[in-house]
This record gives structure tokens, sequence and C-alpha cells, in this order.
């Protein structure tokens, strides 16, 4: 048996994402601003001494859904339509040895609350009460690197749906979340696996359910519930 | 007491950095190459299956000399002179609430050894033996942010020592090794809160030991043990 290590849940995040469905494939690509909220043993203001001073930030965290007693070598990521095998390393699959995610966000502020000094973040792909174990600041000089080869990922990035979202329904939502399930529904946030024009899919944003359909390249948002 | 999870050890990493004194102090500074090994549990081709289509790499690894039972909210990065208390997580010191550590590395290629496959690396800033909890492809849309701020540690980097390395002590390294000492001696390895003109530092590297002196920014190499 390999060797294992205790790794401590220090935060937990707030997000609009109530369900694994709908959440953006990554970081970074949605506008939506989340809470990061530590756990009370790591409540404390000098932690974040000088955050402020940097624009994105790492979080490694919990692939909390998607914990498995066993690991397979290969999965099938959704990008590639769901039948295609990959290596588990060569895809940021939440199927892994070690259910570790890796995401940078956008730091918008740190805010005090009645939970203490938290962060407000902008872009982050994680489900609500996602625990999340360390946060480190980016650094671009070392983690940026914009001539990366990204391997089969690349291929199907550019693929967006058409967004009809009537006004009446729009108008549910402040201006702010609207752009942000605008941006969600564009992406397809329909399981890979599932080609069924007849079926009514429904996205969980903050509390609520979006209902939409999709034929062809549009996708158009039916309820609102 | 935070809640605390469970991470096993997937790989380990072969690496010329026998010390943790003179480790590049972030990933891709040096063009050191190293090696990865996986345990035997996770030795299976099939989890690389495709990993060749990617230029770089994340490692999620174990700071196995920084572990700690307790925690402090403040550190004194070197990159400040070790005088100035920092945020932790404004920081990427191994003293963290979890000792994880993130670097992005080239993939120099697959390689099929009698531990299985490894995989090739470039510019991992990771002692020899250092455990690895994740391996995941760098993505550049999600991961690359050109643009991002970096806080104090920006301040810094530019700073570099002249490096007078006789030829005759170069010459006991391959060309490689002695492009990768160049670069490593350059950053000045010498521990930021030790400000002593007569005191020789020591530089492991693949099992040897490169003595050195520093003078003004001038670094000389005066012996290879």
């Amino acid at each position: 048996m390999a060797q294992a290590d205790k790794i401590k849940i220090i935060a937990r995040i707030s997000s609009v994402f109530s369900e694994k469905f709908g959440i953006p494939r990554q970081s970074g690509l949605a506008g939506n601003i989340s809470r990061i909220i530590f756990e009370e043993e790591f409540r404390n203001p000098d932690a974040l001494r000088g955050i402020e001073g940097y624009s994105h930030l790492w979080l490694i965290w919990k692939f909390s859904e998607s914990e498995r007693e066993t690991w397979s070598p290969t999965v099938r990521p959704p990008r590639l339509g769901g039948n295609e095998r990959m290596g588990v390393f060569a895809t940021r699959s939440p199927f892994r040895p070690n259910p570790l995610g890796l995401s940078s966000v956008e730091l918008v502020g740190v805010e005090k609350t009645d939970m203490g000094h938290t962060l407000l973040v902008k872009g982050a792909d994680l489900l609500d009460g996602t625990p999340i174990y360390d946060i480190k600041p980016y650094l671009a000089f070392t983690d940026s690197h914009d001539d990366a080869v990204g391997g089969f990922s690349d291929a199907k990035l550019s693929y967006s749906l058409k967004v009809d979202f009537p006004k009446e329904l729009e108008a549910l939502f402040c201006p702010a979340d609207a752009a942000v399930i605008h941006e969600l529904l564009a992406q397809d946030p329909r399981p890979a696996y599932i080609d069924d024009a007849e079926r009514i899919f429904g996205l969980a944003f903050g509390g609520r359910q979006i209902k939409f359909i999709v034929f062809g390249d549009t996708l158009t948002v039916i309820a609102v519930e």
C-alpha cells in the first residue's frame, strides 16, 4: 500500500454552484464571485498579511464529490465527448489517485465578516462548500507559461453555444449574475455523453434552477424556478 | 480541531538537489533535469496516456523537510531579506498549515526504466526524494496569467550575482550540468539572513559539494569536493 499523509481542511468556499452539473470545466471561464471562509483554527487575519498585493491566487482543494476507494489509470474527459480514454495524469479529471483540485482565481478583496476575514475571488470553478487545503499567491514569473502546449484540451476550446435568455427571465437576476449565467450557458453545461435533443436541462445557480433546451448550436432558457 | 483527510504519495522525484540549501526558490529558474518515479501502486503506463501532448505539467508535492506540528500565521520570506513578516497565504513558504508545494515543470519525455514508466522534467525545484501527490497537465487557457501582479515577490527578482567558475573546476561537470550550476549560483543560494563575507558556502549538486565565497556582487567557486 502506498504511504499516506494527513492534510487539514483550512477553509471552505461559498459559491453560487450548488450542483456539480453546470460548473465551468476550469477556473476563469466565468466571472462568478465566491467567498473563501476560513475554518476556525485558521481564522487569523495575520495569515493574510500582504495578500492584497497579488491579483491572482492558487487554490488547492478537494474534489469532495469525487472520492473513490480505488483509482482508475484512465478516464473519459468530457471535452473529448466522453468516449475516448486518456491517462488520468494527462487530464484534470476529478477521478484521480488523490482528489486534489487546482484552480487559479482572481483576488477581488479581503473582507471582514462575522466569520472572520474572508477572501472574495472571481472565476472559481468550485462547488459551494468545497474544502480548501491551501491558498498561495500566483507568481507570474514561475507560474505563467503562455506558450505551453495543451495537448488534446486545446482542440475543443473555441466551441460555444448561442444563448437565448428571454428578457423577462433574465430580469429575475441582478445584471452581474445574469452575465455570469450567460457565460456558463454558452460553455454548454450539458454532460458530454448525453445527446438527447428532447431533454430539458437544469442549471443550479445560487439556489435557483435555470431550465433550458438545446437545438443545434442554440441554447434557449425556458424557465427559472 | 480542523478536519483532516488522507492523501497518498503517488511518486517521488529523483533530482540533483540532495540538500535544501541551493535549490532554486521556484520552479523554472534553472534548467536541471529530474526524473519522476511512480510508487509501485501507481506504476501503470496507461495513467500517462496522452501526457506527451503537453509541454508543461503541474506537480503538487510535499515539503517533506518542512513538516511542523503547529502552524504560524506569518513567515519571513527570504526574498525580503528574512526580516519582514508576511502572512503565510501571501507567500510560497514551505511552512504552511499543509506542507503542499506547487511547481510547474517542462515535460521532457516519458522513459521506460526498470522502475516502470518515468517522466523526465526540466526546472523542478524539488529536493531529491521529494514525495509527489499529484501530476496534472498545464492548461495555458486557465493556468497562464502573464499579467498577474505579483506583490512583493516581483521586487527582488532581477537581482543576480556574477559567477566566477574557474575552467578547471567547471570541467569536472558535463556541459549541461555546468550550465545549471551557473544558473543556480547566479541566483545567490545563500540563506537570506546570513551576511558574512568571510564565510565559505557549499552547494550540494548531484552528490558533490561546490564550495564558493561571495564578495560584493561576485560569487567565486573555490573548490569542488
